[in-house]
């Protein structure tokens, strides 16, 4: 038990990330009101029925009155329209943070129509799973995951460090950085993953010499690894991919000039330099498990849980 | 308890794969003995160590001596060079057969040398993990996984079953195509999969703007996914592109084709075409996990063995 932290949270969207939230903040009692806010009028039903919060409005307007912490947890091109509708209904001395893995975006999406008075300070919880929806969220996601804030130029020092308390009582680790280095960094680590995940899984489905019952059939040979992340939400998805361009087609050209590389390395017959390249990333999947951010057990873990 | 299917098994190289089918045939009772060889002094004695066969020798020659089944596990590249060693010794009426993951290039290698009356199936298990050695094989490697016979056009179809009810003891499940079009499947189900994981790990590892400990810290967003691929044994990959290069670079154009309509989609900003895409990729997934290939929770499972 945290202890509360907040008289009342608002959230903006209720899925995967904003139900994990809300049922972390009941669990720790973190909040003596969470409202929980989203268009969907079902999503709201839903999130009703599993108790997420202790009142559902349809209206994010309605949902900050009064809140003293609202987070925003939408796919990151609605970021806008949700700014917009909040903006006047914000008690001054609240704080308003998001959950986007764009920032620069959401920043110039939002920052703009925060009133005076009101804390916007950007974050990026580096959690999740390849599911989407109220129902896919479980307490403890943020645990041991990496939540980071790209603070402006003139964030109150005390708003920024109550909203990191709020954080590590989900148990996250903290970090910081500027905006533009959280998307570069983000394009690598995650963005790119993810377009790569989603380019393979629809290159194997257009193929006619392969059937798509013999690419599912024999998928536990490595291309199946690739489909969970290409599971993910698209709104999300889209989002993201429009809204870090730049890095993005960044990491994408230098993709691609790698690959160019391999791809003559394999025409030609050059084993040494496929074998130099296929030893150096050996070391790095052993740096991730050492630095304890992956499994360390084969096929994550997954024999035990394959065999009925 | 399957009984005894062959009096003597020849094992030729006992890494992951080598090491799991001694490991199960030692369980299953599968054989009366079992010789275990392999080229590395050092990993002769650690499957000794392990108590994997019941003799050990350093020669393939001397191993498959009155050996009625041969299997031989090594890098697909060595594959002509142990049937040259062993041809000559090969006792009448013995299978032979491999386990390597492009099979044209191994019937290629091995066929042209193998005796008149001895039997031999090419085969490939489609199972394994991202380690390599004998100490990382298990028992049950096999189980529900498929086997893929390429049988040669003249193959004796008793051998064939007596191969077949070898690897259906391991608990495999069976299946028949011919090479090439084996080779096709392979190519995007598992070798396009893993090129492209040792692809995005080198590109992320050589990066200037982002440093590769902040790779490693925040790799749990999508990148550590790729880098289970990417820590394949170097030399069994090296081979694979070698040995498959046609279909591999195939896939590779047809990768590159529609990475290069995403990248466009992206500079666009075509949200409708990335949406399209991300849809119907989500398809796939459930199509595999209702097809039994991969287990139906989120993030692999492996988040409740990721919390220390």
């Amino acid at each position: 038990m945290s202890g509360v932290l907040f008289d009342r949270i608002a959230l903006i969207g209720i899925g995967l990330i904003g139900s994990s939230i809300a049922r972390d903040a009941k669990a720790l009692g973190l909040a003596r009101n969470v409202v929980v806010s989203t268009r969907s009028a079902e999503t709201l039903a839903r999130a009703e029925e599993l108790h997420l919060g202790t009142s559902y409005v349809a209206s994010a307007a309605e949902a900050v009155d009064d809140a003293d912490l609202v987070v925003v947890s939408v796919p990151v091109g609605a970021s806008e329209a949700v700014a917009q509708q909040i903006a006047s209904h914000l008690k001054p001395g609240a704080i308003v943070t998001d959950v986007g893995s764009t920032k620069a975006s959401v920043i110039a999406q939002m920052a703009p129509h925060m009133p005076d008075g009101v804390h916007f300070i950007p974050g990026h919880p580096l959690a999740g799973t390849e599911k989407s929806g109220p129902d896919a969220g479980f307490e403890g996601l943020f645990r041991g995951r990496w939540c980071i804030f790209t603070p402006l130029p003139d964030t109150d020092p005390q708003a920024l460090g109550k909203l990191k308390a709020f954080w590590t009582a989900l148990g996250s680790r903290i970090d910081e950085m500027d905006p533009q280095h959280h998307d570069k960094v983000l394009a690598i680590v995650s963005h790119l993953p993810h377009i790569i995940a989603y380019n393979i899984v629809g290159t194997a489905d257009d193929l006619e010499t392969v059937t798509e019952s013999e690419v599912i059939k024999y998928s536990a040979s490595g291309f199946r690894d690739f489909t969970r992340l290409a599971a993910s939400d698209p709104t999300m998805w889209r989002d993201v991919c429009l809204h870090n361009r730049e890095a993005i087609l960044e990491m994408l050209a230098r993709f691609s000039e790698d690959l160019a590389y391999l791809q003559r390395a394999i025409r030609w017959g050059e084993g040494d330099k496929l074998f130099e390249l296929f030893t150096r990333t050996r070391a790095v999947r052993r740096s991730i498990i050492e630095a304890g951010q992956d499994v360390d057990v084969p096929d994550f873990g997954r024999h035990a849980l394959d065999k009925k």
